[in-house]
């Protein structure tokens, strides 16, 4: 048969194709995503990656975006009736959830926490950095009719703890306000259709500079020091509790005095619940570029890779659901883009994925598998029963070529047993980062793999 | 806006739709896999969900299946080229493990074990049962060239691993050989066009009986003594030492020969990895519909629940490349059908779904979360501090609610603490199941939880 396209073999441009290395180091981060989400009692749904157009569409006005995959049946068989056509690949976690919500609010208990960690689908262009599919961790919380403040504190909270716990460096989660950022801007007085408008521009505030942005707010018809008085206040950096002052000072109207008063709970809230101080700030200019956001909204920086943008945002919204109930369940939630973070880390060498293993010990089989079986068939039995996952080498080559193998994939240790081993019932335990060995009674094997391990 | 039409929000036919109990017992079946996967050295690897069709049909000599789903962008823009015919979504995951390793086969070191856990899709009639989206998990062992028997030993030790943590019930991985079972149909006389035949007759020998195997073997031109004799000998169900007494009796050739070799082999390196004499036994009728299988297959049963099926499945295949690349790549695995297995364990009642919380601690919050802050935030932040998953109740509801509450997920404990309690410094640890509580200073909490959660 004719040799396949090599080109054909590359994942289609957009869909991320990782290796070991890669593979294993996004297991890691999403463990240490799920353990934070399960800490804070949120449990997960799975909902399927496909969804009916309808309701996809439904947040839309119906409309169907461009970057909705649908199916097809390529290869129907004759006569019969093609019902995938009503079939579409999610684009996020929100709308699954709302749909699940909407459906069965009978039997959930609200307030209702839940985690999603999978892939969603874009129909974007491919260009680098961009993906068609990749991992999004998410976690909500909604209520039923109401929901209390101290859920949009806990964000900042799991957030926080996160990052903490993949150690990647120093970060902060910023912490805003939608009420806050429109009665700001409403003070400048504007007009009803230009604040949105506004908000927009001071959303790329951090993209295009201080400059640009005041030039977008007086082609809106901003004066000029009204302008510059405002992007000031937005980039003041002062501790959170002078921001918050300055902001108690102003008096631009009940939705404004409203956005303060919450943005001082969350922080209150943020505190009592131990996140530290160089962890958040509160940051004003955060608008998001999603309408639906109506009061607090979250945005989460590396202090030293600026560059990453945001790795975790989020914020609350007035009602999940919309048509799909007629019920007002109001929600807060964040996300983390996990496959575009993950892949720039390690691109960056921020984050390495360097082993091709996850087990830290092979058992080497020098003197032949199959001939030394009852050896070391057992070895690898007796580790793997303790709790030490544990490659064993199964190729029939010689050691060196074994312990080869052992190096390039990563290995701490390996388990070697020479000839004269075999009587002494003794056996070599190798440090493969040292290259220091010890020989040892087979008898002991569990307990001086434990205390390297340690 | 009118309200959205009710049966839209059920999730399509064929695509399941966990909630917070079954997603938890999959997760939690899912870790349980993934653990035993890892403890004897699989690593994953992440292809994506979406393949080029060229590469999905390549097996099928270029024929697209009617089970295969494509995509199509749903609305694009105009003047835009719709690339997203180029795109389909995976049926298993060998197909794309062959390109992954086809396209990487210079980087990776062999024997090359990766383990793959996710969703595939096949675009079939929906019934019950029957899932067009179901998560397999997956493990292969490759090789370059050759590959060692004794993978082949590994794969019945990694399944004993699995249902031995499961702890579902007692369970028997069979052991068959392609060339064993040839040997021995060929051995009746047929013709070379009726081996396949009658393979596929002997492999719903359990579905149909041993009457109507019988019967088609007959239909084949098999006499029918002959066939009375192969039939017992396939269903002969002594230990495993004698059936391998029985079968290397026999001349038939030297493929039969080799077979029969071959599993005497693997039956002694799975005896030398400890697994259990009753958790698997030799049964030549396993032939798997599959016809890439070429020596070793595998299935599996629950011993009390024999009606589920083949719960984990698989064999050694000669080259898992085939056309992608111009290299001989054997290999051995086997397959996990989470979904089914985990819904129809559920249905059956055989494992509980009960709980719809990961944490065992409610944080109740009875005085009011916000004006006792300090309070209760603090509570729960030491628990997870203390890596305690805790949930901590946040809605303003009096305390029998929240205990309602909790006690409908189900929870295991509750902190409850009283108007009393906040000068004392005290509280109550709540027991949900046992309804007995006690009251502690608040300075034990941890260590009191930690105790009672052992």
């Amino acid at each position: 048969m004719a040799a396949f396209e090599k080109r054909l073999l590359q994942a289609p441009s957009g869909f991320p194709d990782l290796g070991p290395k890669e593979a294993i180091a996004q297991r890691s981060m999403l463990d240490t995503i799920r353990v934070q989400f399960e800490s804070a009692g949120y449990v997960p749904i799975e909902t399927p990656l496909v969804e009916r157009p309808e309701v996809l569409s439904a947040k839309a006005g119906g409309e169907i975006s461009a970057q909705i995959y649908g199916l097809r049946v390529m290869n129907p068989a004759e006569g019969a009736e093609d019902d995938s056509k009503n079939l579409a690949l999610r684009f996020d976690h929100t709308v699954p959830l709302a749909r699940f919500v909407a459906a069965n609010q009978g039997e959930l208990a609200f307030p209702f926490r839940r985690y999603a960690i999978g892939p969603v689908f874009r129909g974007e262009r491919a260009k680098s950095g961009r993906y068609r599919q990749f991992i999004q961790a998410d976690i909500d919380v909604i209520g039923d009719g109401t929901l209390s403040l101290l859920h949009d504190a806990e964000m900042v909270s799991v957030i926080s703890g996160i990052f903490t716990a993949l150690a990647i460096g120093p970060f902060t989660v910023r912490i805003g306000n939608r009420k806050v950022l429109e009665g700001l801007i409403r003070a400048t007085g504007l007009s009803d259709g230009n604040v949105k408008k506004a908000s927009n521009a001071i959303d790329r505030l951090e993209k295009v500079g201080v400059k640009a942005t005041i030039a977008s707010l007086v082609d809106l018809a901003v004066e000029e020091e009204q302008a510059r008085d405002l992007i000031a206040l937005l980039t003041d950096d002062r501790d959170t509790n002078h921001v918050l002052a300055l902001l108690r000072e102003k008096e631009y109207g009940p939705l404004y005095a409203e956005g303060v008063d919450e943005l001082t709970r969350v922080v209150s809230a943020v505190r009592q619940l131990g996140v530290p101080e160089d962890c958040f700030r509160v940051d004003i200019s955060i608008a998001r570029g999603l309408d639906y956001y109506t009061g607090t909204v979250f945005e989460t920086r590396f202090d030293t890779y600026p560059e990453l943008g945001s790795i975790a945002s989020g914020g609350r919204y007035e009602d999940l659901t919309g048509t799909f109930a007629n019920r007002k369940l109001p929600g807060v939630g964040i996300s983390i883009g996990v496959t575009r973070l993950l892949l720039r880390l390690i691109e960056a060498g921020i984050m390495p994925a360097e082993k091709s293993t996850i087990a830290k010990v092979l058992v080497t089989t020098g003197l032949g598998a199959e001939a030394y079986g009852a050896v070391y068939l057992d070895q690898a039995r007796r580790l793997r029963d303790a709790g030490i996952p544990t490659e064993l080498y199964l190729g029939e080559r010689p050691l060196d070529k074994q312990l080869q193998f052992a190096s390039r994939k990563g290995f701490g240790f390996a388990i070697i047993t020479r000839e004269e081993d075999i009587k002494a019932e003794t056996l070599i335990v190798k440090n493969l980062e040292t290259s220091s060995q010890y020989e040892i009674p087979s008898s002991e094997l569990l307990q001086t793999m434990r205390h390297l391990l340690k």
